[in-house]
Order: C-alpha cells, then sequence, then structure tokens
C-alpha cells in the first residue's frame, strides 16, 4: 500500500468554499495549514463521551494557534441533536461575547458535527468551523459535504442548513477506541458508495471486510480516503442537493423510517441504512433494475460488517403502512411522492417514485 | 414625476440568486413573472394584525397560481421573534406534510419577514420563499438583502443566515394603514440612506418629508424604489456583510443597545436608529469627521420625520457604561471591540472603532 494511506488529503472543490479532508494520525497535522488571524477564538464543542478521550489532546494542539481556546460540552446522542443542545451553544457563544472570529471545531460523531455545523451556520448569520470526526460513519459521510441539522420531534434532520466547513479532520486512532457497534455503524454509509458509484471499490471491500471490522488501520485509511474522494466528487458537482447528490440517501429513505420508528437512538443510523440498501436493493430488484444474485452480494457484504439486514416490524397491525407514513416526510419527497434511491445496474443509482403497492410487498418482504 | 412612481422594479444582481423588487399599487402586478412548476404550495406567514387586513386578498390571488394555498397566523410584536414563533411555521410545515417544493409568502413587517425567511433558510436546509412586506421599514430596508433572523434572549438578530427571496413585492397601499408610529419608524431607514450614500436624496427628502410623513403614494414611492435602488447596489456588491454593506447599520449600534436596553418592542427600531444616527453623527463629528452643521441637519430631519433624536437613559447610575455593555456584543464588534459606522464627511460612511472615553462623552451628550 502506498505511504498516503498514513496521511492523505482530498480537497472539495467549491470555489471560494473549497477545502480539503485531511486523513491522518493524530490531529496535529491536519491542523497544518490552517492559519488565522490574530484575535481569531477557537471553540470545541464536544459530547461527554468524546471529552474524556480527546478533548485536553486538541485544546493542546489548538493552542498552538489559538491564544483563546474553550469548550462546550453537549449530552451524548441522537436524542439530544435537538434545540436544547443547540442552544446551549448559543447561550454560551453570546455569554462569552464570541463574535464573527470565532471557529467552532466540532470534536465527535455525526449529531456533534451535525449541531455544531447547524450552530456555525445561525450564530449571527454564519461563523466559520472545522469538522474533527472521531467515528467512522462520520469521517466517510456526516462531516463532509457541508449539511447540518437538527432534529425536529416531528422529523429527522428537518431543521438545517448547507455550511461548508473550512477543514475536516480525520484522526485513524480515534477508530481504535470506537464501540464496535459504532464501527460497523459507519461500514453501512461505506459499503453504500459501492453500488451507487464505484463496484470496483465493492469488490475492494469484500475483500477487506475482515481487515475493517478488526480495524487494521491501512484499511481503514483506504476506505476512509477513497469514500471522501467519491463524496468530494458528488458534493462539488452538486453543493445543495438539487439532482445527483441526493444519491448518497441509497438506503436512507427506508433507513430513516426505521430509525423514527423505533425511537431516535435505538437503532444506530447506519443499521437503518443497512437495513434501509437491502429494501431499496430489493425494490430495485422487483422494478427490474437488478438481479437477485446483486442483492444477495450486498446483503451478505452488510451481515460481514455486522450490519442488520432485516427491517424491524415497527407496527404489527400495518407494518408496510407505518413505513410508507413514515417515508412521506422525507426531504427527497415531492408533492407527497416518495422518491427512492434505486440501484439501476450496480454501480449506478437513480433517484425515482415506485407504486405503493410495490414498497409494501418489499417491506413485508425485508422485515422481521 | 414619472410613471414609475406607480408601478417600478428594481433587481438585486446575485448570479443565480437574483431576484427583482416590486414596488406597485396591489400585489397583483407584482406577482406577476413568478411562474412555479405543478405541485408547488403556497404558505403564507403573518400575524395577527396584518391577516384582518390583507390575508384574505393575498391568498386570492395566489390562488390563481397555485392549487394549494394555506397560511399560518404568528403573534405580532418584536417580543415574539423568537424561538417559539419559529417552531410554529416548522410544526406547520411538518405536519402538513410540505416538502422543499413549498413556497413561504411573508406579508407583514420586519419580523414576520426575517423569521419567516429564516424558516424558509433552515425548513429542510432551504425553501423557496417570497417577501411581502407591509410596513415602511421592510418595504426600504429589512425585506431586501437576505438577512433572516430570530432574537436570542441575550441578543438581536444573533440566530440567523442570508437566504434571499426569490421575489420582493411592495403594495404602496398597505402603508395607508400603517400606524403613525410605524411609518415614522420606516422613515429612519429611508433618511439612513443619504448620510452614508447619497447627499442628493437626503436633499429631496428634506424638501418632500412632509409628503412622506402624509403619506403622500408618488412620494412614498420614489422614496421605497430610491432606497430599494441604493440597497440592491450595496446588497450586490457585498451579499454576507464582509465588507461595505456593514454601513447600512448606520445608526443601528447604538439603536441595537438602545432597543435591548429598553426591553425588545418599547423603543421601535425605527426610533432607536433615529437616536442612533444622531449619536453616530455626533460620534463623527467630535472625530473630526463631519461639521457641526451636518449634525444639526440631520436632527432636524429626523425631528420632522417624527422621530426621536435623543436616545433614553438605559441606567440612571452608569448610562454610558450600560450603553457600552449593550454595544459590546454587537455582531460588527471584533475582538471586543465595538465598530462603529461612521460619517466621514457627508455621503460617504465608514467603519471604525473608538475610544470608549470619547463615547462616553457623546452617549452624555446625547441622552435625555
Amino acid at each position: 500500500m502506498a505511504d498516503f494511506h498514513k496521511y492523505s488529503s482530498v480537497e472539495i472543490f467549491l470555489g471560494g468554499r473549497s477545502y480539503d479532508i485531511e486523513v491522518c494520525d493524530g490531529f496535529l497535522k491536519g491542523l497544518r495549514g490552517i492559519v488565522f488571524k490574530d484575535g481569531f477564538r477557537a471553540v470545541v464543542v464536544t459530547n461527554d463521551v468524546v471529552a474524556p478521550i480527546y478533548l485536553e489532546f486538541l485544546i493542546s494542539q489548538l493552542k498552538l494557534s489559538f491564544s483563546n481556546v474553550d469548550s462546550i460540552l453537549l449530552p451524548d446522542g441522537e436524542i439530544h441533536k435537538s434545540w436544547d443542545s443547540l442552544n446551549l451553544i448559543y447561550e454560551y457563544l453570546l455569554e462569552n461575547h464570541c463574535d464573527r472570529q470565532t471557529v467552532l471545531f466540532a470534536l465527535g460523531g455525526g449529531v456533534v458535527g451535525d449541531i455544531t455545523g447547524f450552530a456555525a451556520a445561525t450564530y449571527m448569520r454564519g461563523i466559520q468551523f472545522v469538522q474533527v470526526p472521531t467515528t467512522l460513519l462520520a469521517q466517510v459521510d456526516s462531516s463532509v459535504g457541508g449539511k447540518t441539522a437538527i432534529n425536529h420531534p416531528l422529523g429527522k434532520n428537518m431543521i438545517g442548513a448547507f455550511h461548508q466547513p473550512i477543514k475536516v479532520i480525520c484522526d485513524l486512532s480515534s477508530l481504535q477506541t470506537l464501540p464496535k457497534r459504532e464501527l460497523s455503524s459507519g461500514l453501512a454509509e461505506v459499503i453504500k458508495y459501492g453500488p451507487i458509484l464505484d463496484m470496483h471499490f465493492f469488490r475492494w471491500l469484500e475483500c477487506e471486510m475482515g481487515e475493517l471490522v478488526a480495524t487494521d488501520r491501512t484499511a481503514l485509511a483506504y476506505a476512509i480516503h477513497r469514500c471522501c474522494e467519491i463524496k468530494a466528487s458528488i458534493v462539488s458537482q452538486d453543493e445543495k442537493e438539487s439532482g445527483l447528490r441526493a444519491i448518497l440517501n441509497f438506503g436512507h429513505t427506508f433507513g430513516h423510517a426505521i430509525e423514527a420508528g423505533m425511537g431516535y437512538g435505538v437503532w444506530l443510523h447506519g443499521e437503518g441504512v443497512a437495513a434501509g440498501m437491502v429494501m431499496a436493493a430489493e425494490l430495485s430488484r422487483r422494478l427490474g433494475m437488478v438481479d437477485e444474485a446483486f442483492v444477495k452480494r450486498l446483503t451478505k457484504l452488510i451481515e460481514r460488517a455486522g450490519l442488520p439486514t432485516k427491517g424491524p416490524v415497527l407496527d404489527a397491525a400495518d407494518n408496510a403502512g407505518r413505513y410508507l407514513e413514515l417515508m412521506r416526510v422525507d426531504k427527497k419527497s415531492e408533492g407527497g411522492e416518495i422518491r427512492f434511491v434505486l440501484i439501476d445496474g450496480p454501480g449506478k443509482a437513480v433517484l425515482r417514485a415506485a407504486p405503493d403497492a410495490l414498497v409494501r410487498e418489499v417491506i413485508d418482504a425485508c422485515c422481521a
């Protein structure tokens, strides 16, 4: 394997909002190249699980660049991806007279990244922020591309903004302490990139899944690098999801219904996406777009990643009806019609609607 | 006067986000040229004061373009420019399964426009909206340029985003029912454009102030058109207030302190800006940038508009100290230093700091 597996960089091209994703061991290399004017201050936003492991180290590194470094601790978990947590950040910033020369650092997983990004998008109409994702899921997906959000009691990620970070720093060493279930959840988003765009990468994953599950650093470094490369290319073409970018939501329409239907946090995001990808693949098959061999191949890889391949029963009386109800609030919906990311032959994704009756059949076949 | 005073249009050039400000009698002409795909729905956001006068009429007009037109009523007043009001909009949109093909119409003054714009900026990471300002203040200032926000208990407009409307429709007839005090408040923002950029317009205002206060339609039409033209030119050059745009905040640093110090809604925004402009002019004079004759001329015009020319006493023990404390949370502050919009000769504004001692002298001289 080439040397870049220890330290590599991927650029997202967005004109004046371009930035690098640094994949490295330790934060310090990742912080290289960020230069702020005098007077800028850093505020690290993290949670009570990540803080004991990384906060002190990150602060010591930031003190080399900033004279003023503070931190805010949020409660951990998807149920805290809420207005209340967001307001903790606003209150801290206002009470401490933080102005537009403040840079937020999001240290944690997707929840911390999404809330912090949305705080940065909306505090004083927008300040700078850096993503320091510490989970695989955040490193390969949520921290890259500028989607920020909080959940609303009536829908996941319904309140948010597009706001690009000025840098993403993926520290490989943070994955060594990640719980197995969280690692698997991240692998769901890794696997996703295969069916929608790159079956060579999918083939590589089939060879290396054992190493990835065992947190082999070289394998993880390549997987993260490649996922970021694919995502960067898509985001550069369609920053605000007017078309192409929606394919990154493969498995997510069903997945969001699972997360919402079970209550946020019961199923991890990647677990919902995993079962959701099987459902979306099966729906694609029933529409004649892929064959059964592909669905089996995908299902097997998902299983090897330690992920569920069947969706949960959300309602014993009318399970499919409940899924459909939850899926109608999806952001990809148009005029009440659910639009699915489907696989039109392995390696190619399309966005389209499907007859309710067929979707019901798929849900019935894919839940247990 | 030319015919355009009955119907005129100003374009804001912002590449793909360009849009027109229509100044007209009645909504219908203003709605011309907006074409939506089938499936789009309109949701009018307004308040309980404006609704009885205009809502039914606007809905009847919108029904010519949209098959589905709904409305949301917010409580009136600056104290309701809050998370709670914003959440009323989110809840309505989510409960009614509104997707990204929803267009919000902000029917009302600055509060309705700012909240609705921020809801549009953040609902599903951004949907389209149209400003239909019904106050002079909103027509000449707040509805134009894409600044959206809510207040935080710790600071005015601290939570917000830049999100451009797709159209601004200024209906002149709505000014005929506007309370006198609201009209005067709007005139503060009209007067502002003189000292910062256009003393010919200032001279015109000196001639026409009587007509404006008497809500003469032709005079108002020209004033609105000219203010929008000046603002459009500034916003096109500096959409996100990285420099030039800040001059539009002439009088606002002191003004925001007055509004916050008195409690939101006690002084109207334009009233705070009026007294604030006198203070900022006086500060400019003491820094040798304008002469006493200019300060007197500005003060007289403000007075003729029915506006206060002295600031209120916010703290009997240390009034200047209280002003300074409140001004330090201003969004233009950098590293704790307050930056004022000052007049560097009539018709030219600059952004700069001033010694605290001098600012104290100005506050002492300009409050009663």
